[in-house]
């Protein structure tokens, strides 16, 4: 497998999905349209989508099956930089090196636009759904962003501005703010392709891993002034939020980002050579910091 | 049919939902299940859920099937208040008599909690529909709540702030902002229990000009200083909001109200005796500014 040559295969596709489900049209509130569009079609990584079609692929399913569920957790994504921005949230100026949307659109329209690519999501599948699984899939991709996946984790974030937590507390802030989302992709994939109990238990898994690695590698990244992410740089210290930089330092949270890749790369033992892409994705994070 | 007697019957059931759909739990992020809950379990009038199952009675159907939209509904209009009152939106310290939740919890819990009301009634109807009306209901839930219903009136509310609006964008912004979510209210009620095409314009039409008269009365009973509201008097005129109330002054606003309660209850009459609650509803709103 060409692991470049893939990734830019369901990259494509990620991003005709995105284009796909732009909004147009001639309202009173085209404002609030352009708001959405700005953030939704922003130049994103497209990262989950990528996964939640790669993850329905590998576990033998339909990809047009996966399409719309791949529009909707990008647009989740995208709501949730909306909202980590804001003046009362993180107050970061710049995101992926262009101003973040309530300093383009002021913050009211942000919040509202952060709100429709919160809802809109859940219009896009339900109309697409026709069998159970797919109604699963809504289910646990409401569940991954809502008070006991994403929101309720980047309430843990704001509990601890300025206060030392636990590793434990990073932990559940991570698996939590971070990781729910990415689990959601790649289970909602496999979902939707009819997977099986043990084979929606390795992805699972391997969501949860791919999660706590991501954490580590972007944090390391946000700290390190060699590297352009496109964000402001060091808001997390201006913030005085802990990480798990801020307790283990560089080098042991690089050892324990590969630690996590590889238990990652493990966990899709069961699904032979379908899951090299997989396995790849994961890596190829990872090496951004080596 | 004694209307307070089934008010209160169905008033009482949507309590008992709210109840049961409240978050309950040690988490890290228990402040934001708090905050969650002093808006959903506020003591609302609850009226969009007591008209979702009416209407869904009305049309023949068995109201338990009802519950989870009904509380879906709630919270869609929770969430709905505490963005507005947010101080980027109408800056308002009291809603219901009571501080806002962003006065109690802060501005970044309150726009997370309004967030997790507006997704966790996705996980709750998912996770409750077991036939394609119940999806259908859903996807209208949601294209009521987004960018072209209350979402969409929200911006044009904020867009012409300081600014004069003619009638015709007054209409918009009261039918999106406002009637866009009664209307989702009879018509998700109706949907599930399985009513026809013509069912569903009947209640659709219903379901408009309830909205229409609700906003008038709102906007009414909202700058009459002898009428307790439990909201900060006059906020749409402090900020220069316009309304219906600016252009046409409260009698023409009255006989409107008037106008748009007979509609609504002509619109039912295919539904014979069993409409009758429901008709009733729209004329006991009415009552309020007599």
């Amino acid at each position: 497998m060409d692991f470049n040559a893939e990734f830019k295969r369901y990259y494509d596709i990620a991003q005709d999905i995105v284009e796909q489900y732009k909004l147009s049209g001639d309202t009173e509130y085209k404002k609030l349209m352009d708001a959405v569009n700005y953030s939704y079609g922003a130049n994103g990584k497209r990262i989950r989508p990528v996964m939640l079609l790669a993850a329905c692929e590998m576990a033998g399913g339909n990809i047009k099956d996966a399409m719309p569920f791949a529009a909707a957790i990008e647009m989740i994504h995208a709501s949730s930089l909306i909202f980590d921005d804001l003046p009362a949230m993180d107050n970061d100026d710049l995101r992926r090196g262009v101003p973040t949307n309530h300093k383009v659109f002021g913050e009211a329209t942000a919040i509202l636009a952060g709100c429709v690519l919160m809802v809109r999501p859940f219009e896009i599948m339900s109309k697409a759904a026709k069998n159970q699984n797919q109604i699963d899939a809504i289910s646990i991709m409401a569940e991954a962003s809502g008070v006991h996946g994403m929101m309720g984790g980047q309430q843990i974030d704001l509990s601890y501005e300025g206060k030392k937590a636990s590793k434990e507390v990073i932990s559940e802030l991570n698996r939590l703010k971070t990781g729910a989302l990415f689990k959601a992709s790649v289970v909602c994939g496999a979902v939707i392709a009819g997977a099986d109990k043990k084979q929606l238990e390795a992805v699972s898994e391997y969501g949860d891993y791919l999660g706590l690695a991501f954490q580590l590698i972007d944090d390391l990244m946000d700290n390190n002034p060699d590297i352009d992410t496109g964000k402001t740089k060091g808001s997390d210290i201006e913030n005085e939020k802990s990480t798990y930089l801020s307790i283990y330092g560089s080098e042991k949270c690089k050892e324990l980002a590969s630690e996590y890749t590889q238990k990652a790369v493990d966990a899709l033992e069961i699904f032979g050579e379908k899951s090299e892409f997989l396995k790849q994705l994961v890596k190829s994070l990872e090496s951004r910091i080596r």
